[in-house]
Order: structure tokens, then sequence, then C-alpha cells
């Protein structure tokens, strides 16, 4: 056994969580430098950091990028408050944290809300979404990419088709799924996509992103509930200043424009989600061949983060099990979901189908001085 | 004539501004690395700025500060939608730009406000302020400590000895001023002040705080118009799980972490406001000397941001004095006010006295290679 400690470029522990995670040494590195708020320098970063990010879905000229100071909720939160008006009723495809999250949020702004909800591990059923569609005066679908609860890959394609068929808008939390799962605007019809600065992208969080089809947001003013979470407010400040309403964090978005450059010459979508499936597909099999079940059958599996079933084992403590991985530098995440006991691991960030192994390597010795014996769960799979 | 350019620590242009602003090295230095937003390591640095920022104005065991991502905006708009009830009803004194953005807050929330606003080189009429709290059913008081749009410092101990007086209920936006202008909780009654990670703690951008009276605080479940700006949620999960509800910007943090150091290092507020106030003597001392007019009265003026007026003298153009200035490594800040035709120069920031010296002199030699002779404004001061 073997006691040595992975790190990261810059000497930390890996993350192997949904996000914040492990970034690159020169991400945070361009960040040691002062910018004025209203500095041409600074202003072109950010002109360039929206546009790409609108390039990333193909929004071409149909679409803007309108910055969210705050995090991916914060971005969630002015999506639905300025996309969905008052008058409106919004369908959310909830299975999962985020779904609940944007749930919360109708609720508190005043918003209808029609929730279609299944279990963690299952996606929406699209026949009831469409009986859904075709008999209530819904305006607005809401569905979540990949719903990082689970890890669950939902089918977003059809869910654009569906709200396409009945003449529905709908608004996308991609989050932890933007830049690594296709989502192209030629492809699928969306009104808005929520992203963050802390994920696929490999930067550093605070700051989020919606990408609006310049004409539907043109028709959201006055929708906000709130000045600062105004998306329409913001991009038409940017239309007439070219900066931002309110100081943005500037070390965040000088570190995402790092962090775009490392993600295009990686190839982009293609070749970030490439790295990200090959190091999903090595911690599956490596975890199935120590003898932990992952909940979700691999169609459904996103290459973001896996859940795997708590073992039934006593000796499998959870806590020191997660203590012990981070004594040699992997971080792991416990788990959130109401369907099963079990614990995640994240596949995004900057990390390798070897750090992976490594990962992998380190959970086989644990066991072994946990003296774990079995990792069957307490219940078994679905 | 020299050439010779300012710069800061890392080489950058020193930000004469009223923030973001010119910050220490180690103070972006100590972000490159990565952490877990549920890490330990990171959360006991959380509660450290936390605790700190309560101590800053003597906030002991009856207040508690609560963050909130995005940026001091988002803050203001946190504490007005928290702890305004939608019965409520405020007074809001106003006398530039941050009063007007409370007013606008206000509305968007549909929040009941009655403003008492005066020109921005003009304090409130305390005479004024106090005939409206005997006649009005106001609950709250929101009052602008230093308004930056002018530079004026608002009679924050007055507008508080008033409003207790009243049995009202103290919201300060405290921005610009926190950390170098005292402001005591044991020497006035408010219930929450807003703050800043990128004004005079010298931190960078990306972070807002409310230092909360935990007894009002209490009193505000279901106010928010919400979720991410609700600070009683966001208080109410750091007690119960010592977390942040939604990604925290973690390296804003870990940096502001640095930045309190050394504020500490130099004696707090004395110390830090005592600096600034230098600054701020030399700035207007040298900018008079060359014939420049402040807008306020010394009496009024914080030492912040200095305002002076634009001289009429049509050699005189500003875009070009601007820019000259920048080549020289001193970025300023133009105007915003509607009362004079000005520009505005910050003393904050990790900026010393012989900087301002160097600014000064290389005012002084721009106006020379303009050949501008004379820097009277166009209208005389009142």
């Amino acid at each position: 056994m073997t006691t040595e400690r992975a790190a990261s470029e810059t000497g930390d522990p890996l993350l192997l969580t949904p996000g914040p995670l492990t970034t690159s040494k020169r991400v945070k590195e361009v960040t040691v430098h002062d910018w004025g708020s209203r500095d041409a320098t600074f202003l072109r970063i950010n002109d360039a950091v929206l546009a790409r990010m609108r390039d990333v879905v193909h929004g071409g000229n149909e679409f803007v990028t309108v910055p969210m100071q705050g995090s991916g909720t914060f971005a969630v939160e002015a999506m639905l408050t300025t996309f969905v008006p008052r008058e409106g009723r919004v369908l959310l495809l909830v299975n999962g944290a985020y779904g609940h999250r944007a749930k919360r949020i109708c609720e508190i702004a005043g918003r209808q809300a029609v929730v279609h909800e299944t279990p963690e591990d299952t996606p929406p059923n699209l026949a009831e979404v469409e009986r859904l569609l075709a008999s209530q005066p819904i305006t607005h679908v809401f569905a979540v990419h990949c719903e990082t609860t689970s890890g669950i890959l939902n089918p977003i394609a059809e869910i654009a088709a569906l709200a396409a068929r009945h003449g529905k808008r709908l608004l996308i939390d991609a989050m932890s799924a933007f830049g690594a799962l296709p989502l192209d605007a030629r492809e699928l019809a969306f009104d808005a996509v929520a992203a963050s600065s802390n994920k696929c992208i490999e930067g550093i969080p605070g700051l989020g992103f919606v990408i609006c089809r310049t004409t539907a947001l043109a028709a959201t003013a006055g929708n906000a509930t709130t000045l600062t979470l105004d998306l329409h407010d913001q991009w038409r400040n940017f239309e007439r200043t070219g900066q931002y309403r309110f100081t943005p964090p500037i070390h965040v978005i000088v570190s995402f424009h790092q962090a775009l450059e490392e993600f295009l010459a990686e190839g982009g979508v293609a070749g970030r989600g490439g790295r990200y499936a090959e190091n999903c597909r090595v911690l599956i099999d490596g975890m199935r061949a120590l003898g932990f079940e992952p909940l979700l059958a691999d169609r459904l599996q996103a290459p973001i983060i896996v859940t795997f079933r708590m073992p039934a084992d006593p000796r499998f403590v959870f806590q020191a099990f997660y203590d012990k991985l981070k004594d040699r530098g992997y971080v792991i995440y416990p788990g959130k979901l109401t369907v099963a006991e079990s614990f995640r691991i994240g596949c995004i960030g900057r990390l390798y189908p070897d750090q992976m192994r490594g990962a992998v390597a380190a959970i086989g010795d644990i066991l072994r001085e946990m003296g774990v014996s079995s990792l069957k769960p307490a219940k078994a799979a679905a």
C-alpha cells in the first residue's frame, strides 16, 4: 500500500466533485493583477468571454450571452424570473435537487408552475410531458440537462422537440453539462441556457451566464422581481454602455477567459467531453471491478458525476472513507439523494484518466485498510 | 517632463477609482489554488472572514455577518428586500446614484418608500428627516454612509440618533466607507450594514456582506422576493450546516481573508482610514495648488473619492486628459454627477501618499502638455 498523495498542478487535493473543481495553474495565475471595472482591457476580455459562450452552443447572431454575478443558481433564478412573466406558466421537469430549486424559485417569485416529477434515477416521462403540454396553458418548459443530484442525463433533445411541437419556450439549466455535452442551438430550439464559470469550462467560481435568444429576451422587460437578477436590464445596459451595471467579479472573468482558451485548445465540446467520458469510463469500470454498484444504468449516466450505492457492510463508514481518500489527495462528494443511500464521485475538472485510475487504486487500498469485505448495498439495485 | 509610468506591485496601472481598486500582490497570489466549496479548510477561512467583518463594526454577539455572492449591490438589494417587509415603509435618504439605486430596488420589490432627496453635494436635511419620521408610518431608514457619486460623507451618527429616537430601524449602505470610516455598533443603533469585498478592505470583487443584528434578522423569514438574495435563508443555512446554500466565490473569499489580515496589520479602521485621509489631503492640496476646485467643502468630504469640477477651458479635453493619465499609470474615474460637470479621483486601495503626489505631478505635466491655462470651472463653485 502506498501513501503517495495525489495533487493538482498547484499542489492541491484533486476535486472529484461536481464543481468548484480542479482548474489549471494558469487559469488562476492570470488573475494576479488588478483591473478597473470600466477598463478597456478588461471589457475586451469580457466581450470575448460572452461571445465564446454563445459560440459553445452555436448561438450565432440570434443569441446573446448575459452574464450574472454570483453563481449558477443566481443565473437560473435570473433566467426563470426574467423569462417567465407573471401571467406565464412554466412546466418544471424535476428529478433532483436542481429541479426542486427551480420550483422554490418560482414559488417565491409568484410564478405559476406545473411540476412533472420523477425519481432521481428516472428521466421525465415524455408521454406525460406531452399530455401536460397539450392540456394546460403552459408557456415555458424548464429542464435540467444533467441533474447533478444523481448524475442523470435528461433527454434534452426529445424535451426540446416536444416543447417546439407544442409552441412552448424552453429554458435549460445546463450547468454541470455545459461545455462537455453537446447543446446546439441549430438543432434544438431553446430560449435560454444557464451555465456557470466553475463547471466544465474549468474556471473558478463567481459568475453565472444565461445564453439568451435575443428576440425572446427583448420581450422580457419588466418581468424580473429584482434589480440585480434582471437579465433584460443587464443586457440593455451592455448594449448601451458595453459595461456591467454593477461591479463584476473581474478576476473570475479574466480567469474564465483563460479557461475558455484552454477549452478551445482541447477541441471544445468534443475534446473536453471526450476526456470526461474517458474519465467516467475508467471510474465506473474500476469501481465495478472493486464491487461498487453505480446507481444509474449506463444509458442514463452523464460523464459528469457518478453516484455509487453505499455498501451495507458496517465496516464501510463513509466519513472515514471520505477522510482517508482526502488524505490521499482525492476529495469526493457525499450524496444528496433520496432514492438510495449513496455517495458521488465527479469526473470533471482538470483531471485525466490516469488520475481517475489513481483514485480507484486509492479506494481499493482504503477498502482493504477498513476491512470491508462486501460492497453490496443495503437494498439491491432496482 | 518625465514619462515614467507608475505601477502597482503587480505592474498594473494604479486604480484611483472607488473600487475595484489596487490590491496587494499577496491578496491575489493566495488564490492560486483550488478548494472544494464544502472543504473544511475553506469553511474555516470563510468563518474567520465573517467573524472579522462583524468585528470591524464591533458587532459582538448581537450581530452576524451574512455574505452575499455577487457584488455590493447584490448585498444592498438583499438587505432591503430581506429587512423591509411587504407591509413596511422605508425612508430613503438620497443624495446620489446609490440612493437612487435603493429607490429602484424598492420599486421593483414592491416596498413602500418615502424619499428624502437632496442634491449630490448636500447632506440630508435632518430637520426634514425628523419631520418625516414623526409624521409618517415609517418602519426603516436607509442611508448611504459615503455616497460615492460625489464622495460626500453623510452624517450617519446623527441619522442613527434620529432613527433610534423615533423607534425606526436603520439600514446602512456603508460600501465605500466600510473599514476606512468608523462605524461602531456600540455607539450607533443599526439593524444592518452592507459592504463589499472590493472597497476599503482591499480585496478583489465578487462578494457582498450584510452585517445584521441577529434579533432583527430572525424576524425577517419570508420577506425576501427571491431565493438567492434571501439573507434570512442564507443565515439559517449557515447556522444549520456551516456552508453556503449556493456555490460561493471561493477564490474571492480566500483573497478577502488575506486582505483582512493586511487590514488588521495596518491597524484596522484607524490605520487604514488614516492612510486614506493622508492620501486625500495630498490629493486635494496638490489639485488645489494646480488650480482645480473640489466640488465639496472639506467638512463634507469623505477620504474615499474626491470630485473635481471640470475646467471650462476648451483645451481641457477630458478623454485626452484621462488617456494621458492612464498612459502614465494612473486610472481615474469619469463623473456621474448631475449638479456639476466633473471628474473623480479615488484615494482608496493599496495607494500611498507618495503615489498620490506622483498622480498630482503627472496631472501638472499633462496640463502643461495640453496647454491648459485656466482650471476655472464653467460655473463658479456654489
